[in-house]
């Protein structure tokens, strides 16, 4: 992985002065709670205490899942290709809520069975699908590099054009089967602490893919402290996109927002390539999928929201893109007491 | 109370046919989580499956509490009026998460102590602040009642214009006490339970404060069966102000954000004047402090964030308008599976 792209560290003198700056306008000190803390980071990561407006991209990358064959979705393989249409049509759940939120939305094939042309869709195929890791790796340790790079480069050309934001999102049936896998090679936990229902499985359906997930941490012994390789054994093309896409808006100077589980994993992927990624990441929403809590745990993130969201697609991404835009607009625009007249008690 | 707005029950046929609805968009069922919930609740307001979209207007009235007498805030009274002249300006945190949210901002001067002349400030002043409730009533009945009756016109005249959603945001020195009292009084429990630091109150503050709210139930004795005797003992201007604009909105048809403990207090005196206002009422935070939780559980509403926000203003209510504006968009703009041509499973 010596292409990995370069990421500075955030800028601490910039947040020491945005927090400087936030005691300073009408309102107590820390009244304004997480949202003052969310500005510092945004003003850490632009290495400004007055940052610009942000500009938002979401990248929603869609690939299959040879695990899929293992019967660990509620939902058929071909659901996959189907949805990666219709966020292309711009009706999907986020289409909408990118629309919503005033982001641009990026489209991507990393790897549907069956490719799909449409305008809107950036192919930047890994292959048709992983192989099923309940036998073998998910796919060779030169295609989840190539994963990454592949997805730093969009990044880099997001950032370049000037998002200052960039949100994650994923679509794959079977992926949360993959994410389990993949945190428990690299966080150690147990198969079934690490599975829940995804898409919609009942009890049974869980205790299965745990199964699954036990059987491809046997077929393939990831090590932990190797991450490529785990993503190669147990992850996915999108997975592994996705945290090439962290790592290199992060590069960039953006703000990196994980949507839920799949994301989360991306995450973990990319900060185990590179820890300076973690003062870039924000949390935007906890999943009710229990493989969420240990993976934000690893990560040291708190998310925003906790709305009971499990749809992925960078949805919760999605919905918390205005707090970062309102916690810079408080950093920015609002008064201080000297300039309001306001009777500072510096409570 | 003969002059109570009218305000009718939500529509259970709008909501089931939104729920319906949601369930047939290409997502799995319940996905969205409490998003889906908001939509629901939209519609039912609304009284339409597909609600147009949503118009928000947040109304911050600011008045002066007599019980700032005891010492109760870190902050010197004057500051109600000094803030009531920033939101004016355009440069307070409500100006600018208004501005962010995109809704228009209703300033109203409820009762400062010292009027002031702003072409951005609405005079519908009861009175140059209330009186120490620890002493006697905060204000008579008669004017408790035309509080509510000012705020419930200012509403009629929102929602006759065209807003959807009514936010609520308090100022006012000393408007926690009369809040945690209020809420004493209402809902039954001890002083020191319902109170908290407020804009930053020491533990010797907060237990100074209880005693104070332990001395206004004693000097006033109110009836918790008579919500608008116990306004006039113990509450403030702004508290009723708002109780009425949370009426009035109902009456006209809008979802109603609340912010905080304050705006919670109003709303729980505005559903026991009538009932029918709970099904139009959003919470849109959770505040730490700890009167809100009884307020909210009395009131039946789980908030939609969590961020340790303790500003006031309608700090919260404005952060929380694009979660509305999302889940409408979400429950009018999403394809069903049909119409995608995606597998549905039914889970």
């Amino acid at each position: 992985m010596s292409s990995l792209p370069q990421i500075s560290p955030v800028d601490e003198e910039s947040r020491v002065a945005a927090l400087t700056e936030l005691d300073r306008k009408t309102k107590p000190r820390g009244s304004l709670g997480r949202l003052e803390v969310l500005a510092a980071q945004i003003a850490a990561i632009a290495r400004s205490p007055a940052p610009d407006q942000l500009r938002a991209a979401i990248v929603v990358a869609a690939a299959d899942h040879g695990i899929a064959a293992e019967s660990v979705s509620a939902y058929p393989q071909e659901v996959t290709r189907q949805m990666l249409a219709s966020f292309a049509s711009g009706s999907a759940a986020i289409s909408v809520l990118a629309r919503a939120a005033g982001a641009e939305l990026v489209v991507v094939d990393a790897g549907v069975i069956e490719p799909l042309e449409h305008p809107a869709i950036r192919s930047l195929r890994l292959g048709p699908g992983t192989a099923n890791a309940a036998l073998g790796p998910a796919m060779s340790r030169e295609t989840a590099a190539e994963a990454i790079a592949r997805g730093a480069a969009l990044a880099a050309e997001l950032t370049t054009a000037g998002a200052s934001v960039v949100a994650l999102g994923d679509m794959g049936i079977g992926n949360t089967t993959s994410a389990s896998a993949l945190a428990c090679a690299l966080l150690g936990g147990e198969a079934r602490e690490m599975c829940g229902p995804g898409t919609g499985l009942d009890a049974g359906g869980v205790a299965h893919k745990a199964e699954i997930v036990a059987r491809m941490l046997a077929a393939n012994r990831p090590d932990p402290a190797d991450p490529l390789g785990a993503l190669a054994a147990v992850g996915g093309f999108e997975i592994g996109f996705l945290a090439g896409v962290a790592l290199g808006a992060a590069a960039g100077g953006a703000v990196v927002v994980l949507d839920g589980f799949i994301t989360g994993a991306s995450a973990l992927v990319a900060v185990r390539l590179d820890h300076e990624l973690r003062g870039y990441l924000v949390a935007s929403h906890r999943s009710p999928e229990p493989g969420h809590a240990p993976v934000l745990e690893a990560l040291g993130l708190e998310p925003l929201l906790d709305l009971g969201l499990r749809l992925g697609e960078g949805s919760g991404a999605a919905l918390a893109l205005p707090l970062l835009a309102a916690a810079r607009a408080i950093l920015v625009e609002m008064a201080t007491f000297e300039a309001a007249g306001v009777t500072d008690t510096g409570r």
